[in-house]
């Protein structure tokens, strides 16, 4: 008898990666190819289309396709769309119903925080968990919140824009024309940022007094905090203070069992996990003290929204299941 | 055939109200007793069974109990407790189990902010809604959400602390400990604290000059805005200011369907809910513009804690009924 995939796709701004996972999570096959985000997405489409058709006569002998789930930012699950995310040339883009032309399974799309928090709740750090968020920290600031064993899609499918919460009213000005939001603090950028804050304020000495805003990067801050520079230290004191805050405030709102930290600038590591755990325990609710753990995510990225979306596809099959069986 | 009714009651600080409620929402009966949150539990207790056990004697002929649902400050669902309110002498209170010793029927217990989401959500504004959230404005501050027609419980029952969030880093003291929780300004003891900031910041002439801050209500600040007094007006204007970008905040969270302002200060009507509005509208993210409503409850108090407290019951004995199906 042929074993049961399903296949999932991370659509990243640079590279998307493709999976066939098994429903234990075992990856059967896994590749990488560039998205081209600056081109269209029927050109995307025709790529991805190929690669989809060539995976299905290899693997045709011994699996069936159980159906497609994706991961971009932006997805919307209600709508089945991808809808204009930044640094893609795409527009708006009718994802699931495009793909349905070609494939007569059952194809369904989130954003890639909600994609990681299905990873996470079947195959990582938060199984058994029925209450958590996991929060993405990279070019920009997402969450994948999970509320009773389920993901909170809101309304209209775009909720958990926790990079959108602001930090600090009248504080920086935000890529989506606010100011103070989270993201212009604890992503990628923000950190840079932050680096140039302190530079503004303080008179040490430091290697970031040589560097332009636009050759510094998230990684070269982690690079000179390894070597005991002062001001990366001390930037990653400031984003732990404004991140730390703020996931305090999260846990006032769904009191969950863990916050799982996820994405580029999570590598870092200690360096940003110790003064964000600290000024979230400050900032903590007594009620809440103790109760909520802040985990690394112990996935890689790309493995863990393709497992997320695999994840999204067996949760759509169980679904029609109990609606058949109603 | 007996009629099927739940009791609901609804603890408060200073009364408690019981409804006898059947499956459409009618009251069969209601009354209101004191609570005397200054005396032993143990005593309340024996009061309250009194009622209920006159109440049962009374409409015995007619109906039939089928469970009874509380609404108390700091109810935990999970734990069936009462967890030392502040304004209670009680401390941590084992509400269920207590009560379960005279009752063989299904007992459940919420805090008054879910209750009031249940109300809504079954016999208000939000009929029809899965995704929304009610906003009690009282003594404190405190929020009901629903989440894909559920409850936001979180892990351990305490969730949807709205009025502890921070709004004000360096803020205001908040009664928790902590300063610039959203409770020490959009609550009634909040805007109070709003109209001797501005006496203090400002010049104008006003009758709050002739009153003390013990001798202020919220109340007074609602009488004298109706009488045109300029700092009562400016004190919901920031009352509004405030609330409005925290409930954008948790539109960006939960991208809520509705938010339904309830209690208290939510009489003041339009002086308060215009400036709410405005801001909340101000600091939205883009992609939530327009489809997020401010609703004020069409409810009074006592009887949505209590039609809500009903509501527990009725979903308490359908969850029973799905898992007996198992």
């Amino acid at each position: 008898m042929k074993k049961k995939v399903a296949l999932g796709i991370d659509i990243g701004g640079t590279n998307t990666a493709l999976g066939l996972v098994d429903s234990s999570g075992r990856f059967v096959y896994e590749e990488t190819f560039a998205t081209c985000a600056h081109e269209s997405f029927a050109l995307f489409r025709s790529r991805l289309s190929e690669k989809i058709h060539a995976l299905c006569e290899r693997f045709a002998g011994d699996y069936v396709l159980t159906g497609i789930g994706a991961a971009a930012p932006t997805g919307n699950y209600y709508r089945g769309t991808i809808e204009s995310p930044s640094n893609f040339k795409w527009g708006n883009v009718e994802f699931v119903s495009l793909m349905q032309e070609h494939y007569d399974l059952p194809i369904v799309i989130t954003n890639d925080a909600n994609a990681a928090a299905l990873g996470e709740m079947r195959y990582g750090e938060a199984r058994s968990m029925h209450n958590f968020m996991v929060v993405t920290l990279g070019t920009g600031v997402g969450s994948g919140i999970v509320v009773n064993g389920d993901l909170v899609y809101g309304h209209d499918g775009l909720a958990g824009e926790l990079g959108h919460t602001i930090v600090e009213p009248q504080g920086r000005q935000c890529a989506c024309g606010r100011r103070g939001c989270l993201e212009a603090y604890a992503s990628a950028r923000g950190i840079c940022r932050t680096v140039f804050e302190l530079l503004s304020m303080h008179t040490d000495d430091s290697e970031f007094r040589y560097i332009s805003f636009n050759a510094l990067s998230a990684e070269m801050i982690y690079q000179f905090a390894l070597r005991g520079d002062h001001l990366a230290l001390a930037a990653f004191e400031y984003t732990g203070r404004i991140l730390g805050r703020a996931l305090a405030d999260a846990a006032a709102y769904f009191s969950p069992q863990a916050i799982i930290i996820f994405g580029g600038l999570a590598q870092a590591g200690n360096f940003l996990l110790d003064p964000v755990r600290r000024h979230f325990d400050e900032n903590l609710l007594n009620v809440y003290k103790g109760k909520v753990q802040i985990l690394p995510s112990q996935k890689n990225k790309g493995n863990l929204a393709v497992l997320g979306a695999s994840v999204l596809v067996q949760k759509e099959l169980e679904k029609m299941g109990k609606l058949a069986a109603q």
